[in-house]
């Protein structure tokens, strides 16, 4: 079984990591337990939680709706006053059973109620299990913009069990795709060569691929807790990628992108910003661009959309001084934070983005 | 000038401290400052505060309508869309001018907006001086149950000047009072026959008597930072006095009481059970009666009043498994924590309360 072990937030990987989970919440000993889900897994996942769990503890399912667009406080007030009534104690349990917009709100939940109650994640979609699994992020949008409001807290333990992918739809997973391509790009060519042959029928070299991309975004944030530099490489493709997500889920004649499509496109788009402003490789450009082209379908922004969303980047959470600060890249596993992009770069990205085949 | 210094939450107390102010401000350099006033503050304190200060960072004044009722989420979301608009970025400060109800939300503001801002609390009311500036415990209030979300976050400094004092009316000097009774009873017989003797004309006085109230609590909760045991102590009076501040909030047939004067009730009433289930001394028991009487105006109870109040103390934070446990006394100085107690012994101690003159 794969673990990354420490004192808080241990990470365990593997199709049989249940044994693993059992004996945490037999250690924590809650006085009861809390299953928070959203519309989707309530009927994919719990049940084989259910069927896997042992504990003996009372337990309640609170159900959110799914979906981005139920990532905010309304969502979090429902879940607190529903713990609340349901007498919830410093010493109940929450688990999160779902993809990122579970286990970030219910993470933001769990440590704001009466200051930190203990709990659980397990990541039920790639995108979760790759990106949100470690790092301790929680929080919610803030109307159209993602994750303004939140704090950083680590679960007692994340359970990494790729069973529960056996349902998950395809766009979803090449949404967590779009992580593990920039996990590569951040980190090492020899993941990128990887995640680019990767084969999503093969769920045992998806394991691997899973628990590689964990183990990057666990090196970089052991090494930058605070994000004061390096911990903002996991923010490649994130400022552009941001922005088209919190346009696309204003506008109703866009249609809404999922988390890793919205950073699909901003990776290209900063992949090319990177090869103009820092010199990165024009064929690697290319390899990215054909690759994510493949995964993705292409979405069309006209200059309404375009301006629209570089209006947004002065919401970005790295912004200084009111400077949106870029992630760019030198080459492959080689970063170059806080750059400045002019407007007029931006344009031209989106434009190489249009008519890349 | 009198400070406990550390490394976060620094606390400086005395009336020529202005200039650590502007010295931890110029430190900072923050992007931009905001100011988070209630609709009192920004009238009685607000003119002080900018007279006083130097930093030269444009700043914007962000009022909240004042009052316990206002201390929830709803508020929080006014202050996090309105920090938004104003691009607020991590590097810019909130500063916290008012009593709890502005510390405690503008901390828990702070402490969440882009997983946190910078903030420094300036209490403007002698319960905000003595309870709210150490411990960096922050929150807003869910329905009527008081700081049931929240988190732990201490400020970059918190500046105690008794200027704010002198436009404070009386009954919130009572409030404030309450709290530092609470500190003499838990603590030290010396400090309780201070406060017993305290003279409102007396600013310098005072002033002495703050400062030792905040030293009482940094000692608990630097012991104790993670409320394993002693901290609890800092609940004396507080599972009763919660409980009957919210129900005092909740029916209009009732008066809205003050945190202190809730607090003040549910020390007559702990005391009074501290009397029959430890044996706390009758004569001691005799001299707080008397002197809370003297200072605090009587509320009446009636049979359905006292029901809703010990059914509200399900919700108390103390909690464990399902189980309501109180701070009691055995003597001042003496404490015996995770106590319970039957109903048939509160239903006594508020025929104590009725009865005492």
């Amino acid at each position: 079984m794969k673990e990354i072990i420490k004192n808080k937030g241990s990470v365990y990987c593997s199709s049989n990591n249940w044994d693993s989970l059992n004996n945490r919440i037999k250690e924590i000993n809650p006085s009861n337990v809390f299953i928070i889900v959203d519309t989707n897994t309530k009927e994919y996942c719990l049940p084989l939680f259910i069927e896997k769990k042992s504990f003996n503890q009372s337990f309640e399912v609170l159900e959110i709706p799914e979906g981005e667009i139920n990532k905010n406080i309304n969502t979090c007030s429902l879940l607190w006053n529903e713990l609340s009534e349901n007498v919830a104690d410093r010493n109940s349990l929450i688990i999160n059973l779902g993809g990122g917009v579970v286990t970030d709100l219910g993470g933001f939940v769990a440590s704001t109620f009466k200051r930190g109650l203990f709990f659980i994640n397990v990541p039920t979609t790639l995108l979760a299990m790759v990106d949100a699994s470690v790092g301790g992020k929680n929080g919610v949008d803030l109307g159209l913009l993602k994750n303004q409001i939140g704090i950083i807290n680590n679960p007692e333990m994340v359970l990494i069990n790729i069973d529960f992918l056996k349902t998950l739809p395809k766009n979803q997973m090449a949404s967590g795709l779009a992580e593990m391509i920039k996990h590569g790009l951040i980190h090492s060519r020899e993941y990128w060569d990887k995640v680019k042959s990767f084969d999503i029928l093969k769920m045992d070299e998806l394991e691997d691929l899973i628990w590689e991309s964990v183990l990057i975004k666990n090196d970089v944030i052991t090494k930058d807790p605070f994000e004061k530099n390096l911990r903002k490489t996991l923010n490649y493709g994130h400022t552009l990628g941001h922005a088209i997500e919190s346009y696309s889920l204003d506008q109703n004649k866009f249609p809404a992108l999922l988390h890793g499509e919205a950073i699909a496109i901003g990776m290209v788009l900063t992949t090319y910003i990177s090869h103009k402003q820092l010199g990165f490789p024009e064929q690697t450009l290319s390899d990215i661009s054909h690759h994510i082209n493949k995964w993705f379908n292409k979405s069309l922004f006209n200059k309404e959309a375009i301006n629209a969303v570089i209006e947004l980047l002065k919401f970005d959470k790295k912004n200084y001084n009111g400077k949106v600060l870029f992630v760019l890249l030198n080459d492959i596993g080689s970063h170059q934070l806080n750059c400045e992009v002019s407007n007029l770069l931006i344009l031209e990205a989106f434009e190489y983005y249009k008519n890349y085949k």
